[in-house]
C-alpha cells in the first residue's frame, strides 16, 4: 500500500518542485493569525501574495509578508488589481525585487493576472498575452491566469507560459468547474506531445468538491483563496481543501468507473441522449 | 490546529460509533487481495457483506468471511439479490446467525436491500417499508437501502430504521448524486427536531467528488462498492475515497461561500435564474 | 413540408384523444379573467380541476367550473389536498358525480394525488399505489401523479394506471426535471412491449425550456398550472408553454445530433468522463 | 390574447429587421432540397452562408446560392473556414462583392469567424478582434462569433460590432449552453446602458430546449446549423427550432416563477447551497 502515492509526489512548475498541488492565496482573511493557520493546515507550498504596494501593506501599516514564513513558503507573486500589461509586467518586476531583497525562491517567477474589469474581475486575454510574451523576455517563469477559453489556453503556452492557469468561474464567485468541456479541450490542447506541461485551475472554488472536480478532470493543480478565506471557519475549510486535492488527484490516477443510466445498461449514458427518430 | 477535527470525530448508527464515516462493499473485485487491500486503506470500520449464499461463497467453494479481518472489521450484513420482504427478513435471520456464530458486533444490524428489478436494481419502496417494519420488530437495528425520495425516507424513519440510505443513483451507474434536492429535503424530513439521525447516500458513487458532495450535502456518510472495485486501480481509488470523505465533511462543518454570478454581484446566483419581467 | 405532423397528432389517454400534449391546471390565478386567457393561449384540451369543495368554491362562493368553457374543455378532475387513499378514493367519486351532472366527458378519468405532506406536497407512493387499485376496481381511468421513481412507476401501471405521470421536481418548486436519469428509466419500464404507453411530467415546470426537455426525453405529454399562474405575465407563458411542447415533441420525433467535446471528436461526450489508467 | 406579442415583431441588427430571432446555416445538408426545406419550414429570415470559395461551390460545380431564394431571404455572409484576420477580412470584402451583384441585402454585412484551431473550430480572440477592428473601418456591420468571454465580449463591442454571438458550446459539438454563468455577464456587460444591444448565441445548439434556454437567458437571437442539418429529420427538427426559438422568447418576457427547494420553501434555491456554519 505504501506504493500507490510513491510515483508521482511532486509538481513541477518551472524551477519550483512542489509536494502539494494546492497553491493558496493570501487575501481577505479577517486576521494574519486566521491565514497562518489556515495555509498552515492546507499542506501548501506556495503561497501567492498580491505585489501592489495597496495590497501588500495593510490599513495599519503593516506587510503581510512579515506574517508568512518565508523560509517555509516559496512565494509567488501575483498581480492581482492590475488593468493593464503594462501595470502588470511593471508589478512583477516590483515582486521580483522584493522577493530576491528576501532571498525567497519565488523571485524567478510570477502569476500574472492583468484583468478586463474592476466589477467581476475577469481577466483580459489580450492584455495577458501581451503581459506574458513581455515578461518571458524578461526571464521570468510566467504562470497565467486565463479564461477557460482553449484557444487563449494555446496562445499562452506558445507565448511561452510556464503554466496556464484556466478560471473555473469568476473571482471569488465560488462556483466552482462552471465549464468542465472548455478545461477537457484546455487539457488536450497544453498536453498534447507534452503531458507534463502543468494546468492549474485559479478561480472560482466554492467549496472541496470543486477541487476534487477539477484534478478528476486531469488538471495538475489548483490555485484558490476565497474558498478558504471567507469559510465560516477558514481553518477546517483549508483542511477540507487539503484532502480534496489528495482524493481527486487518487482518482483521476485510479481510473474511475464509466457513468451509465444502470449498471447493466449496454452503453454509457450519452447513448441515451440522441434518443428515438 | 489540532483542535479541528475533535469535537466529531465519529458517527454513530444504533448501538455501533464509527471513526470513518465511509462503509464500504465487498463484491466485484478482481482478487481478495485486492479487496483486502482496498478496504484497508479506505480506512473504513464497517464492512458490508451480501449474506445470501451464492453471494458469501465463490466458485471456488471460498467463503469471504475467511477474508476479513473480523476482529477488526464490523460486519453490516446486507440483503443483496432479496426482490421480495419475505426473502429479504429470512436472508437478514440468516445474517445474523452467521454474525453471532462469528462473534462479530453486526450480528444486530442489517442493511435490507429489496430490489424491484433484476436490471436496474433499483430499490421497492413498498416491499422495504414492509421489511423494515417486520426486522425492527424482530429487533433488528435496520439500515433502509432507499429510493431518494422523501417521503419514502420519513415512512422508513417512522417505521422505526436506525438509518435510512438514499441511492444517489442506480447501483453501479457511477452517475453520483443525481438529486440533490431530494437529498436535501430528506435531509430536512428526517433531521428535524432530530438533528443526529444520520442520513447516509448508498449507491451510485462513481469518483471521489461524488463523494464529497454527499457529505457537503448534510448526509453523515457515505457507502460505495463498485466505485472502488470496479475502478482501473482500486486501492489508490480506495484512498481517495478517504480522502475525499475527510474533504466533504470539513467543507460542509466549516461553512462553504455563497455561490455568485460574479464576486461582486449584489446577490446570490438565484437572483438571475428569473430575470425580467 | 404538410406532411411533418401528419403521422402523429393526438395523445391517447384511456378514451380520451387529445390535441395538445398540454395539460394544464387551474389553481393561483389572480382572476378567472386571467385563467381563462391561459387556458385558451395554451391550446390545451384538458383542464385539470381541484375537486375538493374549499378548492372548488372560491372565497366569494363562486365555483371554478362555472369559468370554464365545458362544452370546449374535458375537465380532468384531480384530488389535490388528500393525505390518504381513502380521502383521494372518495374525492375521485364526487368529481365523477359533479362532472357526471355537467355532462362533461371527463367523468370517467381522474388524476390522482395522494400527498406525503403539506409542505412539500410530495406524493405518497404507498397511499397512491392503494388509492389506484381501489379506482381502478370501481371503472375509473386513472392518471397517477407520482415521484420519479421507477419501480413505483412500474407498479402504478401494473395496477392498472391509464398513465403514470412522475414529478419532475415538487410542485410549484419551478426546478424542471431534476432527474432525467429517473425519467429515461421510467419511460423505458413503462413503455417496454407497449411504447403507446402514455407518460407525462406532472409537477415542477418553472419555465418553458422544462416543458421542452422533458418532451425531448420521449415522455408524451406535460402537465402543469403554477409554471403559467404564477408567471409575471401568464397569458404571455402560457404561449410560451405551448410552443415549448411542440418544440419538444418535434426535436424527440427528429433524432438530435449527438453530443460530443466538439464536432471532430471522435467519440461522443462521456467517453471523456472515465479519462486515464 | 392578439396583442400579447404585438410590443416586439421584430430584431434588428444594425439595418436588418427580422421577423424571426433565428438565423440559420447552409452547411451539412445531404441534399439542396432538404435543405430548401428546412430554412423554409425554420420561419428564418436570415440565411448565413459561407463565402469561400471551397464552400461556395460543391463537388458538382454547382453554386448554394443558386438554392437559395434570394428575394426572400437576406444572406448573410460568413468567414468560416479562416484562420487568420487578413483571411477573414478577405473573405468578407468578396462576400459583399458577391452580394452586391445579386442585389441582396446582405451586402452590408458579414459574420466573421476567425478560428483558431481546425480540430475545434473555437474562435481565436485576437484574430477576431483584429478583423472586427478592419472590417468596421471599411463601414460593414460586423457581427462577431465569440468565445462565451464576456471581456472578449466587451472588446468586440467597443471595436464597433453591431451584435457579438457568443458559442454556447464548440461549432457541432451539440452540447448546448454550457456555461450560462459567462452568458449573463455577456448580456449584462453588453447590454449595459444599451438594453437593445443584440446578444446572439451562435454555434452549440444542438436540440431545441438549447435554443429555448439561450432565449430564456435573454439573448436576442439564436444562430445555428448543425442542430437542423445534422437532424435524423431536418424538417422537422427545424419546425422544432422555430417553435423553440418562440416559446424562449415569449418565456423570457413573461417572467418566470423563482426556483425553489419546494414550492413553500421560505427562500429560493441558493439559500441552501451554503449550508450550516
Amino acid at each position: 500500500m505504501a506504493t500507490i502515492g510513491s510515483t508521482e509526489t511532486s509538481l513541477t512548475l518551472g524551477t519550483h518542485h512542489l509536494n502539494s498541488r494546492l497553491i493558496v492565496g493570501t487575501g481577505k482573511y479577517a486576521t494574519y493569525e486566521l491565514m497562518q493557520e489556515s495555509l498552515e493546515v492546507s499542506g501548501t507550498d506556495v503561497i501567492t501574495v498580491a505585489v501592489r504596494r495597496e495590497r501588500l501593506i495593510d490599513a495599519d501599516g503593516r506587510n503581510i509578508l512579515d506574517f508568512i514564513d518565508l523560509e517555509k513558503y516559496t512565494i509567488l507573486p501575483n498581480t492581482a488589481g492590475c488593468f493593464s500589461a503594462e501595470d502588470a509586467v511593471r508589478v512583477a518586476r516590483m515582486g521580483r525585487e522584493i522577493l530576491r531583497g528576501l532571498e525567497n525562491p519565488g523571485a524567478d517567477w510570477v502569476k500574472i493576472e492583468v484583468l478586463g474589469d474592476t466589477k467581476t474581475l475577469l481577466p483580459d486575454p489580450v492584455a495577458t498575452l501581451e503581459a506574458t510574451k513581455q515578461l518571458v523576455d524578461e526571464g521570468f517563469s510566467v504562470l497565467c491566469y486565463s479564461t477557460d477559453d482553449p484557444i487563449t489556453a494555446k496562445r499562452l503556452k506558445e507565448a511561452g507560459a510556464t503554466s496556464v492557469m484556466p478560471a473555473g468561474s469568476p473571482i471569488g464567485s465560488g462556483q466552482g468547474i462552471l465549464n468542465p468541456n472548455n478545461i477537457r479541450i484546455c487539457l488536450e490542447y497544453l498536453k498534447e506531445d507534452d503531458p507534463d506541461y502543468p494546468v492549474i485551475v485559479d478561480a472560482g472554488v466554492g467549496t472541496a468538491s470543486d477541487v476534487t472536480i477539477a484534478m478528476e478532470l486531469g488538471c495538475d493543480g489548483v490555485l484558490l483563496n476565497t474558498g478558504i478565506a471567507g469559510a465560516q471557519d477558514p481553518v477546517r475549510m483549508a483542511r477540507a481543501m487539503k484532502s480534496a486535492i489528495e482524493a481527486g488527484r487518487d482518482a483521476y490516477l485510479a481510473g474511475r468507473i464509466p457513468r451509465k443510466l444502470y449498471a447493466t445498461a449496454s452503453s454509457p449514458e450519452t447513448g441515451v441522449i440522441a434518443p428515438k427518430g
